[in-house]
């Protein structure tokens, strides 16, 4: 039997163990790979009513898939209140966050798929990383600001360069270097997830219009349009800076497989405006394939069983498709 | 009869032309009001071949509409290339653009719309404004900063309250005068050209997460939300900020008539995202009813026949129907 993916819960009190418990019902609807939760199963069966199968390791669960949604348990010592966060629940969170990362490192699953966690909560209890990715960059044996977050949809990719900064000090932290290793992640991560072999990279501007040739900023030929040069003398089909506000409707999305965005807005905007519910999260530069539902724990609508799987059915559909290709590639590229 | 609308040529070189031949081709299958055409009259027939009727005056236009396309028609000097701009093409359109908004303010036409022009091209002739907006405010016997631009498509209306700025320069224009002055203009306009009582105005954030409370940068804590708090003390239904990537979906679309945006591609890419081919300017804060097709003069096309007259069909239909209001709600105020 093919190795099932691992997907963490999440924060025990937000909505990753609800959507994870419709996910799996979602299993045959929407062809969804094997997988095996990880985190604590007392979290699951107060939200959700389905069958769950506590098994001792991932082959045993991959076993139990088709009839129950198996869990490896993840010890919490706090009770579960849907909704209200606490340290115990942030420290299982972090637990079955590192077991489910192992457990793919070590072949035994095939692909990590993130439940979302609190940073605030997790913050608290010593966590000194941004967020999941720049942490399992480095426990994966690499660099967290290497790691590149990319968010999909069905007919959009879009990688903000810069995440979580004040707007005001994003054109300071652009530069050349930046660019160009950013996109040779971004290019490289699409040929090993999704077999693109020359992958179509297109770059907005940061500017309106794309600075309008230098008369509404100087970014695009400070920054942009020198990194866009020495990636296509690097062999990179690499575009743009084009007008951010005319790449993103749909005919222009077929011109690329990937919008390489300046800031979080310019990335975010345009990708949950078409794509609210069902958008994933995926982290490139890694030597697993890893992804994630984009929305957070929603504590506010936690238990109650309003939340949506979408974006988690997505990513655990993305998460196999990518494993499966990494696995084809790898079987081509070895000899029989 | 009643009055019909004055639609400027724009740039006798550029696609305005032939999109305001293709909307006439448009009338009964798109309901559109009757429309009389300001430029030279020879554009129009270089690149259309529709029946053409030069006309003397808005009202002979009127009555002959139905079986032709009226065109005032307006001296140029120059040859047409379409493709191809020049001078005396420039002053042309600068001709029939203040003809067409005198003939609004004198009520000889009831709304007015505008082709696209060269700002370029407008600049060479001596064209002081940043653009027909803030010219025709001026015109219009008003103050051009004063006039709101807001863009909109059948399920979004946007206001950029800054526009072709550099992106660094944004956070410094703006402040809480300027936000409560345009966020008045635009809620009037809302009241008067869509007939909407109580216009709720839903402000974006200007950093990612809008600030997170102040973690990821200020402009919400200094300006957005003093800003937002004195426009509710003057009755107006402002709410925000809000993360300006959650804001566009079409669940979230539900909760606002108009979305205040902080920056150019803030409020541009999720418009043309979602309508690129049919997103219309509405100039709020005038004496008269303004709207323009969002596109530019598109010299690269034009003269081919592949100009997309969406967006002028639209913004023919947006300025005939708020004209339609604001008849009504004048002669509601007024007694019989």
């Amino acid at each position: 039997m093919t190795a099932p993916l691992a997907v963490s819960m999440g924060d025990p009190a937000g909505i990753g163990p609800e959507v994870i418990g419709k996910a799996w019902e979602a299993r045959l609807s929407r062809r969804l790979p094997r997988f095996v939760a990880v985190g604590d199963a007392r979290a699951l069966t107060r939200v959700w009513s389905g069958p769950v199968a506590i098994v001792e390791d991932v082959a045993a669960g991959a076993e139990r898939f088709d009839a129950a949604l198996p869990v490896l348990h993840v010890e919490n010592t706090g009770e579960i209140v849907p909704g209200v966060p606490d340290a115990a629940g942030a420290g299982c969170a972090l637990h079955s966050l590192e077991l489910a990362c192992d457990l793919v490192r070590s072949g035994s699953a095939r692909a990590l798929v993130t439940g979302p966690v609190s940073k605030a909560q997790l913050y608290d209890i010593g966590f000194t990383w941004p967020g999941q990715t720049e942490f399992l960059a480095e426990r994966c044996g690499g660099v967290g600001a290497n790691a590149v977050m990319m968010l999909a949809g069905p007919g959009l990719r879009v990688v903000p360069v810069t995440t979580h900064v004040p707007l005001a000090k994003v054109a300071g932290l652009l530069s050349i270097d930046m660019l160009v290793a950013k996109a040779h992640t971004t290019a490289r991560g699409l040929t090993q997830n999704f077999g693109i072999t020359a992958p179509r990279l297109a770059f907005a501007g940061f500017n309106p219009h794309a600075g309008e040739g230098g008369a509404i900023g100087h970014e695009e030929i400070d920054i942009l349009e020198p990194a866009i040069a020495r990636l296509r003398a690097d062999g990179i089909d690499a575009s743009g800076p084009f007008a951010a506000d005319t790449m993103f409707h749909a005919r222009a999305r077929e011109g690329y497989d990937v919008a390489i965005c300046c800031y979080h807005d310019q990335a975010l905007v345009p990708l949950k405006t078409l794509y609210f519910d069902d958008g994933v999260n995926m982290t490139l530069g890694l030597p697993i394939v890893r992804t994630s539902p984009d929305h957070g724990t929603a504590f506010g609508i936690a238990g109650r069983g309003l939340a949506n799987a979408g974006a988690t059915i997505a990513a655990i559909l993305m998460a196999g498709e990518a494993a499966d290709q990494r696995a084809y590639a790898g079987e081509r590229r070895e000899p029989a």
